[in-house]
């Protein structure tokens, strides 16, 4: 359960207040999103009823952060692209302050969360990933990557190899061997900008294969942009009963992202390893919250082994897997 | 003069047979541009009359690179930017062979080149890079930046410092300092896709404050955007008689720019160090072509100096020129 505050009807309706909605109906708590507390809320004005999502941003979310992420999702809407959009209040703000809180209403976004996606899903996925990068070119802010490499090997070795080798014997061994990896292979001069840097399937919104929503920017951070495709596949990519890539998903997810914005050849060599220092940034954060007594319990968790065994078969990669993509495959279609 | 190849306006002609651009009528070198042999042609097929520019490519271009330089600016050309786009050939190729040498025929750009230009139309070229960077982020080819840092100190020490002395005394000791410096303090991080690298006001082709063209991107190269800023500001923005910034062309280009592509605080804050190094740039391929005895003579070698001077102008920036702007000067109006 994601709502960490618990409001009675009337202060959310006080809550509400300095926007233009109308008066509260009915308001529906969220249980999704690890970071802040979300509400369906319905409001109605005359004969004229509303829609949106409440936002209070609870920890892991530093306000000072907030004229980054919710301009660049303004940035984002007014580009065209589907985002939950800050509604301003009367007084032009994009979030107003309660009880010590910062709370934002949101545009309501139709469409839904789809477990297992197949190629059209993910070709779309991989469409919005470029038009994101493309249009958050001409945003102001940047903001700086706070989970980049250094930030892996500090969280992991918080956790210490006692702990982590109670998920895994060999995983202490695997994860040294694979930051020295890392900081040999990682990529410089890549095209590089603002990054989504967490598109899994849970943060896009779908009405069959059209995406109808882009959700969650609070990891967004200057970053490559072939890092951020990376992640993506890891999130979309995989087969769900052998582990190995879904082929089809891949190459249309990158055939989707290259319909907006090409892969350079540099970008395509580097996708072995981004996709390897992609597994060890889902990984470090996992084993972290895990070992975390205040992390969200249960729900909220979540496994880090699943991105262990994405390690492992980006690791076999061929070299050649990306760069030399078969006519048709990755590149075309 | 910068046309290497002698041709007869027989063979021009001949040349010029892979496009259908009807009969030529007459051709006028160019005498500008120090990488390739440039003609205007004009050329008639029936009552129409046309005008091209013919370039054929010379020495420092790598016919290995014709498609990065010419696809771009294809695409650029696509993007509705004033670019001299290259005109297919009848079979639909962007250049063609003649006597062993890449030939290509470009769009006639009107517009003139200004030696002095003013604040209205440094904010013209500063808003026609941003467009540039924000277009070309969708080109799907890229190029290694092949005169970054390792090449200015490869080329200084090919010139060496007793020669380097001949142009004035402490220059060596200047820039062995500044290299030093460069290696210590430049960014990373910072957004980057194709930058132009070149863009001096005899690059970009006016009309009043409109500009009509953007030439020569034979520099072309991924890197820092906030680094190609800091490039053009080098060339539009200090004052002709006393050496200073002209601050009105500043803040115009500046300003231009950001109307397309705002600034992040951290490009803003790396803009002396990127300053620096642009000048680096220009004193080490300026120094190297001045002893290069196969260099173009006289109006084709440029004097180092002139950034040397320019050198000592960014050295003495405070560190909050460009990241304190004050209200409605160098970010505003």
């Amino acid at each position: 359960m994601a709502v960490y505050s618990d409001y009675s009807p009337a202060e959310l309706a006080a809550l509400l207040r300095p926007w233009d909605v109308g008066d509260l109906e009915r308001a529906q708590p969220i249980a999704a999103g690890v970071s802040n507390s979300n509400w369906h809320v319905h409001t109605r004005r005359g004969a004229a009823r509303t829609r949106h999502v409440l936002t209070v941003f609870e920890r892991r979310i530093d306000p000072a952060e907030l004229p980054f992420f919710l301009g660049l999702v303004d940035h984002l809407g007014r580009g065209g692209l589907p985002v939950p959009a800050p509604v301003p209040t009367v007084s032009g703000e994009l979030w107003t302050w309660h009880r010590g809180k910062a709370a934002a209403l949101l545009h309501f976004l139709p469409g839904e969360v789809i477990d297992r996606p197949d190629a059209a899903q993910a070709r779309s996925a991989g469409r919005a990933l470029a038009r994101i990068h493309l249009r958050a070119a001409s945003f102001a802010k940047g903001r700086r990557q706070t989970l980049g490499r250094a930030a892996w090997r500090r969280m992991l070795d918080a956790v210490g190899p006692d702990r982590l080798a109670t998920l895994a014997p060999d995983l202490p061994a695997l994860l040294a061997e694979e930051l020295a990896f890392l900081d040999r292979n990682w990529p410089d001069r890549l095209p590089s900008g603002i990054a989504h840097c967490d598109l899994f399937p849970d943060n896009v919104l779908l009405d069959g294969a059209r995406v109808t929503g882009l959700l969650d920017f609070y990891f967004a951070a200057t970053d490559f942009y072939a890092y951020d495709l990376a992640i993506a596949v890891l999130a979309w990519c995989f087969d769900e009963r052998d582990g190995a890539f879904a082929r089809p998903r891949l190459e249309a997810m990158i055939a989707g992202y290259e319909e907006h914005r090409p892969l350079l050849a540099a970008e395509r060599r580097a996708m072995p390893v981004l996709l390897r220092g992609g597994c060890l940034r889902f990984i470090a954060s996992r084993a972290a919250d895990w070992f975390d007594a205040d992390a969200p319990s249960a729900g909220g968790r979540k496994d880090p082994l699943a991105f262990v065994r994405r390690l492992h078969v980006c690791r076999s990669l061929d070299a050649s897997f990306f760069s030399d993509p078969p006519q048709g495959a990755i590149a075309g279609a």
